[in-house]
């Protein structure tokens, strides 16, 4: 049975594909850095007969472009790898699009080890990216490895994108789709622990900037401190995230979730001099965009409450709060649970795991927003990375899930793509 | 009469004097790059025929001083200057104690000119360190220069100090203090706003860091985020201020103060990442330090209050938020009223200004704890810079007090160091 050979084979590949992903973790991409792990995963895609591109990314068309959200607008050292195989034709084409950035490890000393160790222990591969997520992009790879490698020819091209950016607001694949990759569905293999995400929420990035009056601390009534009017905006912020979270209560596919759409507070600086009264405050953070709201919208809806603290306290009627979206931005995204590409998903799913997979809204932007929005192609979310680590001290991933990921999509592609001399 | 042709000599230097105080100010001594207005210091204080001594503090006996603290301990570039007018013997001697730093200009779009401008207009000179207290040292070295010009011999010695390092907790004062430099008496002329101030808060600088859980802003329920926490620490410590100051409502100096010592958090900075639960925030703050009070036991009271948080909130039981004591510190000071020098100061102000001086405490502390409390010397503070605007953005000093104040000392001096062939 096609199944079990795939499956043995996988199995058999078990060490060199956790050694593989341990390459790619030690090569630590934070932004600005993945130009090593991008040559590990070129390198890979070629020696898989894929015709491979790799480039970097600029220019007005990309940095101009309405969908563009980057802290930066120089990419130099931060390729694009994009492997394409193509089918032997008649086929229906499937993208698979991974990220190659990982956010920064954070506070060194929470870690057991090193967040580049790349360690392998007890059948899990540890350091940041594992979870978040190399781990769901090796799967795929590992996928078409196993076609190839047994034989089987299929009619559909498939396209793995190893883009950059994804943390940062998407721009690695946005370049990617200027470039002209589309394909008939898309599968973005984002830690979802397993579950089958039809929606994701969006979520983009604001920075408030909250001014006091300076003094000097030993007479500090005589100024007005920007971190105690700061505090009254983070009150506010909760507030309004509470009333945006009611409205969905009762919405299926966020049942037993605490926040659907949380507004968080990441960084928060201010002030200068520890005798002084702090005269500027500014907060950075990411608002949740439920898969059903307008991007425009959710913007207003903040700014208008944070202004609307002048009704409460009139310092803020002379020195309103500002509010700038920047940086990063993911539109939501959604698939049709009819579409044919569910079908074949969840039918591969309980081949391979024996039960019915968890159909939910993710609780974080993708990349599959700009595939589905921008680009029209049709995107579900299914990874095996543990959603609760990605971007927590000691993320890691289970072979065992990159194994089970790996046999899904294996089965995916071949129903999708169509396989010369198969039943179909 | 003598005052009158004292007075007389300081209206006609009045535009050499602004002139002088505005390079001063142009000099730009924040720390670290005081060595320019220093050389200035020295070179007016030779001009005076003192002997004058500059030299950059360091070594183990001042950093490893219990009076020690900084947050640096190398001061290259930042040299002292003391100069020392020998007196024909038999008389008092005075310490006039000035500091050459001045705080950073804090956010340069809250000031209408450059902070460094020394723009002098309707009898004012502009810039950081106008008041505090380029301005105040500027009228003391006017005093011993008209004195020297009216031919005046002043039988005690006088000796006038430019440190560096008082805004960072005094070790400028402390390393003059361990080079020998002694005197009867001492004069700060800090911006008191031509009050006399008895009473110096103490202060001291703490850092408190808080600890949260990291997880990605998406599910940002499952993380704890430090800066909620530490809105609960800023909470705390409102509480324990208002505790502390109810204790010395009554206490006739504090009268219409409306902290008399305050705690001032100055600073904040936490999280790493926007679309992060921030899992680490620290404040940085200054702990005002009542008069009669031990520096230790305040210490403690911040520490025990900020640790007893556990009792609310059980995440502070595993995370027990960190008390850091840290950088500034200046010891409290204080002088008796029935001292001689502060008959004869009080008598001086009311021959210059025609009336009762106003005896206070002062809102923050002075190099004079150092002097009072280290090298026992009698200390007051007396200054013609505007209390409210040292630290502030447009800091100016007034022309005309710093005439004042200069009249005062000089009348001061006279007294109090007697002169060859005067009347005691």
């Amino acid at each position: 049975m096609i199944q079990d050979q795939i499956r043995q084979w996988l199995e058999e590949h078990a060490w060199e594909t956790a050694d593989f992903l341990s390459q790619l973790i030690k090569a630590a991409s934070t932004t600005g850095l993945e130009r090593p792990a991008q040559e590990l995963m070129a390198e890979k895609l070629r020696r898989l007969g894929m015709e491979v591109d790799v480039w970097e990314q600029g220019g007005k068309e990309l940095t101009g472009h309405h969908c563009f959200y980057s802290p930066r607008t120089e990419f130099a050292g931060s390729p694009n790898v994009v492997g394409c195989l193509k089918g032997t034709g008649g086929g229906r084409s499937l993208l698979i699009n991974g990220h190659i950035d990982v956010v920064p490890p954070g506070e060194p000393e929470l870690w057991r080890m090193s967040p580049w160790s790349g360690h392998i222990e007890d059948g899990k591969i540890f350091g940041r990216g594992a979870s978040d997520m190399k781990g769901g992009t090796v799967s795929a790879i590992l996928a078409v490895e196993a076609l190839q490698a047994l034989g089987f020819q299929l009619k559909g091209d498939i396209i793995i994108e190893s883009v950059v950016e994804e943390e940062s607001g998407g721009s690695g694949t946005l370049a990617a789709i200027l470039r002209g990759y589309r394909a008939d569905a898309a599968l973005v293999p984002e830690p979802s622990e397993m579950g089958v995400f039809t929606e994701q929420q969006g979520s983009m990035w604001f920075r408030i900037a909250v001014q006091g009056r300076v003094a000097h601390g030993g007479t500090r009534y005589e100024g007005v401190s920007a971190i105690e009017k700061m505090i009254s905006v983070i009150k506010r912020i909760e507030e309004l995230e509470k009333q945006r979270n009611d409205r969905l209560s009762g919405a299926p596919l966020y049942r037993g979730v605490p926040i659907p759409i949380p507004i968080n507070i990441g960084k928060i600086e201010g002030g200068s001099w520890p005798s002084s009264v702090p005269d500027l405050v500014t907060i950075e953070g990411r608002m949740g965009v439920a898969p059903s709201e307008r991007m425009e919208e959710a913007q207003k809806e903040l700014e208008e409450s944070v202004l609307a603290l002048n009704k409460v306290d009139p310092w803020f009627s002379e020195h309103p709060p500002t509010v700038e979206w920047f940086g990063a931005r993911w539109l939501p995204g959604s698939i049709s649970p009819d579409h044919p590409i569910m079908d074949i998903l969840t039918d591969s799913y309980r081949k391979v795991l024996g039960k019915e997979p968890p159909v939910k809204a993710s609780p974080w932007g993708t990349d599959g927003g700009l595939l589905t929005q921008l680009a029209g192609i049709p995107t579900v979310v299914l990874g095996p990375g543990i959603t609760a680590l990605a971007h927590f001290p000691n993320e890691y991933i289970e072979l065992k899930r990159i194994l089970e990921a790996a046999e899904i999509y294996a089965l995916t592609i071949m129903d999708w793509c169509g396989v010369e001399g198969g039943t179909d």
